[in-house]
């Protein structure tokens, strides 16, 4: 399990946008996958908050994160963020949780949080699964 | 009318998140806004192509610049993006047109094409309409 | 409260597309809204399963019961609604949570079940809040 | 083709739910689908106008049968509606285009009008497509 944990870091180390953002793993287990980024210039709109791309980014990158934890591998088919507050933050939290799953497609919601742990966004994800073993991943992120 | 164009290009080149990632108003008028990115790395996800994140946020600046552009100001609510194809190329181009406004309300439609025209994702956009006057967003812009 | 739940119950019997659709409010409290529906021939679709439109309607109830329970009056802007597995059953239940309201807004989740609790559909609503008090609600509800 | 149509037809005409809203097929062709409603006293909800169920359903029904003409068999994966207006209308029409199509997913766009010809509702429908030829389509449904 632990080589399979290194696999997934090491995948989505070669995100560039994610990096890019300043977008890190903070934890992925059976529960949810936990990603956070410490707020700078860079992430804002021309109204000094957040921007949206940047809210729709982490999320989408949380769902990426479990989706390919619980069932590599997973790529986005769907995503829909509502934004209830302007995000004025020095950093966020995106926190992703499998609604459920059936066949080939499964369903997650991501709440993106501010400093304060007040709700910014709420996300929902449609995924599909393209069904890999674990064993699979790990020596497709291997053979880069 | 020009004096407003100038003010909305002022406004959006505020956007740090939209030009850390290389966003570029093309084209907005009554119709449509027209928005372009050239690809090079700092797009890229795990698989090489252009990541969700920088889809999305194309798409949605192209409904902020449409949006603000035809009843100043508008802030998105909710969006909604559906991923059709991997998008391996060296330029994005979204295109983004009202579907109806109705009260505070607007719809609107962003569709994202390749470099050949191929459309790569289609989203939906709901805004919140504060309704300011042409002469009001000029002057917010100019007193910043 | 309870001359508050009774107006609830009454203003929600008067809708009749609920009624010939066979939906019933189970249960309305501050964290859920349960709503459920005997199933029979007239909610069948071509290939004899529970049909979309029905799936729809009884979430979109679940949360306006739950939504203009905890703060009315509330109404629909956008649903969405994914559907998992096809709906061979006899029975339907759907229940409604909040998952955050900010100012005029509140997002709720709704999940529709078969009759073995299998998830059929997640779906995520969006309401706009025309806030009233719960004595005004009973005012105009009993003015009708 | 003719024979095709005549299939399609008796397909949708066992959709039980669809018939107890009073929801008949107008035209198909390879541009659209338009989906009517003739608005009752069933069709309505607590506040005297068409449920929001029933929008749903009318659109969503527009998108099933443009769906399975350009490409049997076609079934809803995901739907999205914005309500715009209260729908206080003796008729709904429903029009359903394809925006794109790639893969077994295809992506269409449903407006729903009231007898004025003003938009209620813009819907955003995702499906898949279990691909099957129309001649397989024909003789499915001659089998029942």
């Amino acid at each position: 399990m632990t080589e399979f944990i290194d696999a997934l870091h090491t995948f989505f180390k070669a995100d560039k946008y994610v990096e890019a953002s300043n977008i890190k793993i903070e934890e992925v287990n059976e529960e949810e996958a936990v990603i956070v980024a410490d707020i700078d210039e860079r992430h804002l709109n021309a109204n000094g908050c957040v921007q949206g791309g940047m809210l729709y980014t982490i999320a989408d990158f949380a769902f990426a994160v479990l989706g390919n934890y619980l069932h590599p591998s997973t790529v986005t088919q769907t995503g829909q963020i509502t934004y209830l507050r302007p995000a004025f933050t020095k950093r966020l939290k995106a926190v992703a949780k499998e609604k459920e799953r059936a066949g080939h497609c499964t369903v997650c919601e991501t709440v993106v949080y501010d400093e304060n742990d007040k709700v910014l966004c709420v996300c929902s994800f449609n995924g599909f699964i393209k069904e890999i073993t674990k064993q699979e991943f790990i020596e497709r992120v291997n053979k880069r």
